[in-house]
Parts: C-alpha cells; structure tokens; sequence
C-alpha cells in the first residue's frame, strides 16, 4: 500500500518548552534513541533535482530503505514515503553501491517521538544543523490527506508553534545548503 | 563482508537418483520448499550486458534482496554475492520501481537443499526448465575460491555428475533462451 507522508517542520530553540507542552497535552511518547541517516544519490538521475530521497536508516537497532518521491504539496510537505526494514545496514549499503548509487552524507541526530492522537510530533535535535520539531502523519488518498494536513495544523497551534516559519527543506537540502555556505 | 560464490550446475533427468546418492554419502537435507525469484533490470546499464543479476527472492516466508556480479571464473562460475534479508516482498519490489528498476520474470522453482562438508547441494525443479543440481560454495579469498572449486569437483565426482556438461548459464538467462526461441 502507497502512503502519502505529510510532514511540516519548524526550528525551535529550545525542544524542552515544547516536550512540556506535549506532556500536558498529555502525548504519549514512543521512543528515544540516535538516528543515523545515510542518503544516496542515483547513476540515473540527479535526487537534487527530481526532488526524491533514498536512505539508509539505522534506528534503536533496526534499519531501513526508505524512498520518498518528490513533494506534491509544499504547505504541508506531502510526498510518497516507502518503507522496508532491512537485516543489515552495511550489506545494504553495499548493493546499493553495486548498483552505482553513490552515499552523499551521513546525518545524525537524537529524536525523541511523541504520538498525539494519528499523528507523530518528532522533536530533533540534529547535528551541525539545531533542533526542529516535526508533525507527521499519513494518509493513503487524497481526502485523508486535506484531513491530516488540518491536524497538522491544529497540533501546531496547540503546541504554540504555529507563528514559526514552516521549514520545507528535508534535512538533507539544510546539510548541503550549509555545506556550500561554508565552502 | 563481501562473499565469492563458486557454483556448478548441470541438468539431471532423475532428482530421486541424485537424491539417494546424497543420503548414501549422509550429506543432510536442511530445507525444502519453493522459492520465486524475480529478477530485475536497472535502467542505466543493461544486466544482461554487465552479466550482473539482482533480484528478491521468496522462500519459506522469508524474502531476500540479492546482488550477484559478473562472473570471473566460468569453469566453475564465480561471482561477488550480496545478500540482504529484507521484511517485505511486495515493498521492496516498489522501491526498485520507483528507482527505475525493471522487474523482467519471475522464477519458480521448487528446491531441495542438502549441506555436505562445506558446500550446499541444490535439487532444483524449475518450472518450465526441469530439473538442475546445483554444488555452490562460498570463500572470502582467491585461495578460498581454489579450494572451494576443487571440493565442488569432489561432489560432483562422488554424486556421479562429474560427465555431465556444465551450465554455465543462470536460471533467468536459460528462461531468457527458452523465451526467444519459442517467439
């Protein structure tokens, strides 16, 4: 089944203030731990330019390839997400290799995850880059799409970030817009 | 770490012979059921040309995402093997489409598998080709390889295969042949 992500960010500075306000919204949170991110680029096709992501996570001792097609809707960052755990993130890494993808950065950062009724509110604290908070959800067709972009929305009132400017680059694009910056 | 694989296969008419032939030398039946391999095309270099393989594979509920590279050795075929366990057939068969991978035929086969000393002996009965034996080995080395080439021709000798021609062609490219001439 294709699921559509829809997925807004915002910079914050300080994650503390908003995990207290989740706690009194009385969130659930679901987990904790270091996520190590390893993104490719295609033989093929430039991901920079067709706006796609394909990545290698390693996360509380599973790992995952995940794929993300370009953005359909950039209010709420809405794109295709597919997901599959994989055994083992080096052998993986190697025939992604083989296949001429080429790994373009590692991105590290400590997310804690709360669940808030259908949605997952991320709070990221990612290296070299701040800390962010993300409201996600899912949706499999266009109608429950309108409706978690709404939820979306509301969470974001109800946690008092929504005056903050909606960040709608992956983290990836922040890392490489950084890195050129510095070079 | 990357592994060699060196196997042999040769056509039989009689699995049952060969069979009993393994009991004799008390090599050890370690699974039995039908596995689907289908088997990929990428869309920047024609696998058929580059003489690499990359497919997932079904068996016993499990499904694996395999490389194989070209072949460095046809006497007995040698090529790098990657395997990934992946949790999911129908989501990685996605992700390889939407990277541009081509899905080209799906392979049925029922096989036995027996261990013996250090190698694997496959009966195979693979719809619409019949039936195969199949000596495969794995090294990490050259010397490994060598070693590993010699106690295949070993087996072969012992399970009374050694006059048989050897097919150097995998089970795709025999579908392949089979196809064209029939169009």
């Amino acid at each position: 089944m294709v699921k559509l992500e829809v997925e807004v960010k915002v910079r914050v500075e300080d994650l503390a203030k908003v995990e207290a306000n989740l706690k009194k919204l009385m969130a659930t949170e679901v987990s904790y731990g270091v996520q190590e991110d390893l993104y490719f680029n295609a033989p093929h096709r430039n991901f920079m330019i067709t706006d796609e992501a394909l990545r290698i996570r390693k996360s509380n001792g599973k790992c995952f390839l995940t794929y993300k097609g370009c953005r359909v809707d950039n209010q709420a960052k809405t794109r295709e997400e597919l997901e599959v755990e994989v055994e083992d993130f080096d052998k993986i890494k190697l025939i992604l290799e083989r296949l001429g993808f080429k790994p373009l950065y590692l991105i590290k950062k400590m997310r804690k995850t709360f669940q808030f009724e259908n949605l997952k509110i991320n709070l990221d604290n990612v290296e070299k880059l701040g800390s962010f908070v993300e409201v996600e959800g899912f949706a499999e067709n266009e109608k429950e799409r309108e409706i978690t972009v709404e939820n979306v929305k509301k969470v974001l009132l109800k946690l008092n970030l929504h005056d903050k400017k909606l960040e709608d680059k992956t983290y990836l694009e922040l890392f490489l817009q950084k890195e050129m910056i510095k070079n």
